[in-house]
């Protein structure tokens, strides 16, 4: 399977999910050709000390989402690692607020580094979070 | 409780855990003026469809790390807010490899904006993770 | 002067031209609310050793794009510092090539904090590196 | 050469110096395996219009000492190229105070992926900015 349609075997569950999903309740949502999209409901099993989604919760929807966005470009054989992830955090995201999903684009795709970029908001395109990444490839 | 009080209350279970550490399962392993750590077991909940524990994983563990020593350094009614989390992946983290600790000091302190600097390491020191980050500081 | 009106009179000539600017050649082209452009074209002396234009030209570039962004939407005494600046190269940059331009706009505005995203152009559309910012607002 | 011997070259003067290091008044400073420390004179040269040295000068001083920090651990016919740059700016340096020192060291060095921190002081050892970079590394 290449990437994208291993993303698209996952979103159909003909793949079972991974297990850092089924733990923190990340869903797929869309993936094309260079862009991939996952959701989270926000809850109290995600909460920080100061009451708000643990910054790192945002960074692993946002991870999924860059890095996925990176991999529906690829081969079957073809691997990447993530290298980088740098993320913004522009609003707190609160339990019981509803669901947030990140979307992902790549921005350059080259032989051995790809980039892409992500950012989270809300049903009504309030934005909380956005992130890039550097990834490196191995090409079959 | 000034940051500090409050994260020792935290470690010594005197307060209770926040939401995010227990679907982690993620510990608070010591804190100092300036200097805080937590620790993860690695296992089959974090992986990722590639079968590494999730980079999003390691950035909540990281992320957890590096605000919590800038917090170590606040007073009572201080807040602060992470604006910036770079998270830079140097090796896979496995199920079954034995505890991994995110280890964080500050850089910077100033009375607005705080920064900090925090490293993966297993129990021989191999480094899988490094970090930095930017806080907002509210000064009471 | 609010922040456009002042990048509007340093387009003009109205204002001298920074250190900085007339050191590397970095020209002014285009601002708007939430939108900053500059151009460089790249000489000799912007060279590394490696043969390339230095990736901290690249960077000035990126950054003073998207501080600019971000100055386009401040009041006359507001005042803006960068706090993070982060910067992913994706092709080289050759003397001799023509006129490379960074583009950047906001993608957050709030009371204290503000976030912007850059990316350097040549007139071919050809993406070289792209960079996002934090910066912290001081409001009037 | 060896990346170590390139760097001993450049600052003997037994090799010229490159275009960017003479327009910006870089000097190298110190050099040995994993270390690397460039330094800058802050003058109006190098003056952003908010009166400070710009950002991107200092970026430039951080990425050559994070690049060349990397660079000494190189084999004669390794190359290496910088994906990332990641700049937090923590106080801003004015002309006239004196010479400022980025000094640099890797923090790993993979078979194609080497990452570095490196941070930029006075002759006091008051801390101005810091920084990180990830690098591609193509051995020979």
């Amino acid at each position: 399977m290449t990437g994208l349609e291993l993303m698209q075997a996952l979103q159909a569950g003909d793949l079972p999910a991974p297990g850092f999903a089924v733990t923190l309740g990340i869903e797929p949502v869309a993936f094309s050709e260079g862009r991939a999209a996952f959701a989270l409901e926000p809850g109290p099993e995600h909460l920080s000390p100061l009451g708000t989604v643990h910054g790192g919760i945002l960074s692993t929807l946002l991870d999924s989402a860059v890095g996925c966005a990176i991999h529906t470009t690829l081969g079957a054989r073809d691997i990447y690692t993530t290298v980088d992830l740098d993320v913004k955090f522009v609003r707190p995201v609160r339990p019981g607020q509803g669901r947030v999903t990140a979307e992902a684009r790549t921005v350059h795709v080259g032989g051995r580094i790809a980039t892409a970029e992500g950012r989270i908001v809300d049903e009504d395109g309030t934005l909380y979070a956005h992130a890039t990444t550097t990834c490196l490839i191995t090409r079959a």
